[in-house]
């Protein structure tokens, strides 16, 4: 593990008792740490703005939070956990049997030590969750319960970085910053695209990068709902980055049509550095692919993963923590995206500048003797990888399917492009 | 066999004596004898009419006709059997010796008790059909033949009935009222075509329907003519309705690209029901098929029969009567249509409402509160289908394919579709 | 082996000395001679004239060259063998040691015996070619060279012949003219386009026939850059004929798609002529198929071959003469494309010209009566190929495709299309 695990770990940490939530000063307050190394934009998108199906709710923030025994023993205290108390939880301050407690209390008998994370975002309930042995051992009795929350007119806070490329063509990569204190789902997808976000302002590219930190769900359709037609434009890949912390797994979720320009370049990755991935169905999405991959939507969205939300135990409880996730398991996801970026990088489709062959020996690419006696003979495989560059440069042809077709290592389509392309004689797309 | 059986044979017992043929009284009365029931609208298309390469012919009557031996004993008589003389035989009334006679006569000598069905529309010619058993039994001598017909400028005469639906888009029904008294070809096409407009008029339907009586090929053609841009518009699926009444075989023979609705509607349905069935090869067409699925008209329509014409001993004979056709036989025709409509009109299209996932909780498809815990845990299946059926609701997805897709009972997707659609997320077309 | 193939052999020979090149009066003096047989139109492309990345070089001509050594002795003279002198040399009159003038020699010294094939038609460079056994033999001492050459602005000269047919859609036919003297590649690709010009001018053809002889590259792009729109709108198939001559293989090179109807003529033809033939791949391309099949023109050419160029030990080298070039060899060129050209002619696609079935009993192409007895039966096969030619004729389908879809002899529908046309209810295109 190299230092990058480690810096991410530590933004992980720094980040992990924020308490997120889908609005709110959580989510300012991690975009606020984002901001101190990447120039995000931070919109404010007022409550009660109607996006498609939805509408933004109420900001809820949260002070304090925290139930009393008779004796005045604090027995739970959301300053020790945020998830001690349900998300969007309204003011409360009430004394309670213990019967009439238990109705407001969440907590997962097969996982007695953990909290669990419930969140009840367009009903209001208030409740509290935790571990099941505690919640065992609590004694009849007369409780207080005190939560100092606001739920009122506010804004959906989310961050967006545009980083200009070459080229108006957009890569797109979208993550979560709605979760409260937990790590692989998710801190992972945060800091893993915050380091992607520095290493990409860190050297030209070819493509625009349009990046944003949203809270799941109303977050994507929200940005959905003011950017779709330059997303359909422009955007010739996405990754809806989430989960990608710990060292278990890898993993792809396609995108609804599962042959993208994002598919290719995470299934060539992964069965190149991580060969016993794991493939799951567009029938297993569960995060935003579900907007950003809908009908109409469409775009070219896949999400890569380290384990899978859903699929590990410590998902949606407290014991999703920063032991979960390590800054190997973050450097480890934060390797596969990049190399998937690369890719896509790497490999733009081409047009010929010129119809028919250019004369590629005015260009120095051709021997201007043609001598069958051989003693200048032309470097043949090197010319026949040009003319086939060349040939296939119709603007559906990347550099692995021209390799791909011609049989030759993808290296050496790679240089006859950066000939070409250095001769004027290719453009790329 | 119900009592719908037994009324479709009792229809097709009362329109068997009719002397039908391209043209002329006979169709009407036919027609007239549908109005009954139904509120055909009857339109005349004037002999003389161009229609694309052919043209309307003058109308025939025939009010009698018979063939008399020297001794004055009627040998054949046009008021026994309405198939005695060559549909469109112009008027004659002449003495022949019996070598003369026999140059007009057509009988089957592989089937010595079956008068032939023979017409001759386009060119003028008369001729009487008997049993070739009679025929070998005319002895030599002078033989009297009248035939008391007219041929002159008249109409082509069809019944219509449109049907409005919910939708604009239509499924078509055709079938054929121009052969005289032969059964399963046809007279089952018409009494199961007017036994299935009387079922489609009992209740609402998604559809437009568009049913037409005509007489084959010009009358299709005649139709085509008038109709072809609104038809290439509207339908969505068809049915040339012919050979629907014995009780042998269910067959079905495919529109030219075998792929329309219509053919999936007719597999579907064959399929589970008769499994038996019989499936023809376009190339084996030999109905209106050959003008609806023509270069440039191209419907989506398919035949569903019991014995195909052709296929059966009985066919354009005598022998094709009221025992070959048969209360069971109709009624099983009709049922096979009745489902293959009924699966069209459960199996449209959708189209999502919205732009990404709508909110499934405000519309009380999606718990109000998320929880870990399980207390309150959502029915996964459920709610996966509801998020499926949305995911690919983009117009080019009906119940099956989804539930394919999916691998799940298509009761549980057409379930998520009602939800969605009671809740306003969805529409069909 | 006929006449045809031994004209071709003296057609051959007689070109076989001129001095060709990309442009000069070599290429006149050819053109000259097949406009002796042929209303060639004779093109002339200025020198400097752009042409896409090119542009048409000063033109050459040579009078006389040779080496003689400190005797006086003619060691090489370019009057013996015009493959002496290397193409485009610029004039030279000098003396010098045997080690100054091995820089300008060439030879194979694997070929001891072959004078090899050496230009430089973009960079000015003089030398001289000569078998490698005498070029061993040289002595030590002084040598005069001279080459009495001129490099000075004029013309790039292309010979066209178009052959108007009953469309305007056009089989393209190219050949080159650019080669001195040798003669498989190239002199048979020459002789064997003209004896396809003077066949195409024997008789009507469905097709127009677009014929070039062009120098190779510039004389294919140069004519592109005036024609393209044309050739691209009426262009169906096309062939570049080179190395046609000798009597080993025949070899097929696809078409970049390989699925244009120049691809099905050729494989169909040589399947069935010369199942051996040898099928390239489009990436083994070396000749004009290079432009005419790059992306943006993407005209259907392919080549068909005896010994493909580069394939064997004669190629580019004096031993390519007229012993390897034989009269059979020529012949067995001319026939495969021959039967190529008449397989495109024989197999257009169709419209039918009605909507719906035409009337076919007014065209005397159904009996006027239907006859269930079957005394006047129909003809079914024959009736089913015409109904058949009509279903398909929807300007998709030639007769092996319907041939194949109904699974009778293609003559069948031959004979129905013939029927049908000729009865104007089918046309091709």
């Amino acid at each position: 593990m190299n230092g990058g695990g480690k810096r991410m770990h530590e933004l992980a940490a720094r980040l992990f008792p924020l308490c997120r939530s889908i609005t709110g000063n959580g989510v300012r307050a991690t975009l606020g740490i984002l901001k101190e190394s990447l120039p995000l934009t931070v919109h404010e998108v007022p409550s009660g703005t109607r996006v498609f199906d939805w509408t933004v709710p109420p900001e809820w923030n949260i002070n304090s939070a925290w139930i009393r025994d008779s004796k005045g023993n604090t027995i739970v205290d959301f300053s020790n956990n945020n998830l001690h108390v349900v998300g969007y939880s309204p003011p409360v301050d009430a004394r309670l049997s213990l019967a009439e407690l238990q109705e407001h209390l969440h907590s997962i008998p097969e996982q007695p030590d953990a909290i669990p994370y419930v969140t009840s975002y367009y009903k209001e309930r208030w409740g509290f969750c935790m571990a099941h042995r505690a919640r065992k051992a609590l004694a009849d009795g007369a409780y207080q319960v005190r939560i100092d929350s606001t739920l009122a007119p506010g804004s959906l806070t989310y961050g967006e970085l545009i980083l200009p490329g070459k080229s108006e063509k957009e890569v797109f990569l979208s993550t979560y910053i709605c979760h409260p204190s937990m790590a692989n789902n998710e801190l992972s997808g945060p800091v893993v695209t915050a380091a992607l976000a520095n290493w990409l302002m860190s050297a030209p590219h070819r493509y625009t990068y349009r990046i944003i930190f949203i809270p799941e769900t109303i977050g994507s359709l929200a940005y959905l709902s003011k950017n779709l037609d330059v997303m359909k434009k422009n955007i010739i890949a996405g990754f809806n980055i989430t989960c990608v912390g710990d060292d278990c797994a890898y993993s792809y979720l396609p995108s609804r049509s599962g042959t993208t320009r994002a598919d290719y370049a995470a299934l060539r990755v992964l069965r190149a550095r991580h060969p016993d991935f794991i493939r799951y169905s567009f029938l297993e999405r569960g995060g935003d692919e579900r907007q950003y991959c809908s009908p109409g939507v469409d775009l070219p969205v896949v999400s890569i993963m380290r384990s899978k939300y859903g699929t590990y135990p410590e998902y949606h409880t407290s014991l999703d923590d920063l032991r979960l996730v390590t800054p190997s398991g973050l450097q480890g996801g934060l390797d596969v995206l990049k190399e998937c970026i690369e890719w896509i990088e790497n490999n733009p489709t081409y047009h010929a500048v010129h119809c028919g062959e250019p004369q590629l020996a005015k260009h120095g690419l051709y021997p201007t003797i043609v001598d069958s006696g051989g003693a200048l003979s032309v470097d043949i495989p090197l010319l026949q990888n040009l003319q086939n560059v060349l040939a296939y440069a119709d603007g559906a042809h990347d550099i692995p399917t021209i390799a791909e077709i011609c049989n030759v290592p993808e290296a050496d389509i790679q240089s006859a492009v950066a000939s070409l392309m250095e001769a004027g004689l290719l453009v790329d797309s």
